[in-house]
């Protein structure tokens, strides 16, 4: 196995550049960093293209390095100064791999779309997109869809509260929103808004047995333009004296409502 | 007005200190920043005793600190090396306040306890408990405890996550869990833990018109000894390959559940 130890090293150079969203799009390559989240994108079946360790881990690590390595990853060792220069957290523990970005596109899947589709419209805080995308798998949802102006979804923060399930299902970015809604129409999709001024309480909506959900940005809601796509808008009611509620939370309640009630 | 320059000021020096657990507790005070969570707390009936800002904020601001000031608030002006030495965030604006901690005791509020009370068992991330907290308020709860061993609910990303709901109901610290839930049975509460191998589905669950709902740690659940206590257990079904929700989202997922059905 290789051992480097300089931060000047080429490989070391291009694994730090992929800290910034510029540089995973140029080489359509992402950073997993930690144990569960690299077995979990080995286990869906990404590419991993190198792993980067320190000499000091656990029998576990060891033996999921030698595994990645057998399958033609490119088992990289180095000291912890070097380490700690190009990984961002301590959730690590010694282990970071870089895989091919998952290739997922509008025009592959559209073809085949699940039930439970959710689309957010210029939402920007990575911990609300990782635990959306968490969420959205747990409650069965098959695609989540980002409008451009989005956070990348291959943001570390958004990889580390999404706790693997960005690799259970479809992420895709940089969506049209316009044109990706009218054509889930035309798909015989109910396009429902989540919407603080929302027409209808959510247990009182009726969903589609296809079903798009919107949520919009944390400060400003979906943009006008979206909303005027929309079939139907609705709301959580504050009982109580927040002004709102946080955009995943709101997320959370009403993708489980729809996948428990779209059927109904 | 007052103005200091000088990180070494004695008053600068324990501004600081409030960074920690244990000086907000030594001295019954916490640090609340930007312009939204001190007015907030102002119109909440917090004592602010101490506004620190720098020279260049808006009108908007420098009114807030008048009328501060006009109520026994000392107003202090620095410039922005000594501000950003104190204040962890960006989000502050150049505004911080020092407010009396609120004194919430169980003791005070056992004799009128709200329908729904939520008791957190351990939580440790801070985001998630701001977000419990920001929840509970629009679900209409009227109160929210945490067991010892839980993260400080005046740290300041709890702070900032919660968005002012902490002032809106009581939020009372190192409940002893047992004789806690205990109490709350004599009083004809149903309490409900939120379990993952929960025994029923969420939506086949009859609270009762007094409920209070337990959320476990986010790592590992529920202790066994608060789980004994509870009188049944609750679980948000995994329809897709999640293994598990982010605390925050299965509390708020829960929350409204109890909120909108605990009457039907």
């Amino acid at each position: 196995m290789k051992k480097i130890i300089s931060r000047q090293n080429e490989t070391i150079k291009k694994i730090k550049s992929l800290e910034k969203r510029k540089y995973r799009e140029k080489y359509a390559e992402i950073i997993l960093e930690g144990y569960r989240l690299i077995k979990d994108a080995a286990e869906s079946g990404l590419n991993i293209k190198t792993v980067l360790f320190v000499e000091c881990i656990d029998e576990k690590k060891i033996s999921l390095v030698e595994t990645l390595s057998a399958s033609g990853a490119e088992a990289i060792e180095t000291d912890l100064a070097v380490f700690g220069h190009v990984c961002e957290t301590v959730a690590s523990q010694g282990l970071l791999a870089v895989a091919e970005m998952p290739s997922n596109s509008l025009k592959k899947i559209i073809g085949d779309l699940p039930g439970l589709v959710i689309f957010l419209d210029c939402l920007q805080d990575p911990g609300n997109l990782g635990t959306i995308i968490r969420t959205a798998d747990a409650a069965g949802s098959g695609l989540v869809a980002l409008s451009s102006g989005s956070v990348d979804a291959y943001n570390a923060k958004v990889l580390r509260s999404a706790m693997g399930s960005i690799f259970h299902m479809p992420v895709i970015q940089k969506v049209q929103g316009p044109q990706f809604l009218e054509e889930l129409k035309d798909r015989g999709y109910k396009i429902i808004a989540a919407d603080i001024n929302g027409a209808k309480p959510y247990g009182e909506m009726k969903y589609g047995e296809k079903t798009c959900l919107v949520i919009g940005n944390e400060g400003s809601g979906i943009r006008n333009e979206i909303l005027d796509i929309c079939h139907e808008s609705v709301k959580i009611p504050i009982i109580g004296r927040a002004e709102s509620l946080n955009a995943a939370v709101a997320a959370g309640i009403l993708m489980y409502d729809i996948a428990l009630r779209r059927n109904c």
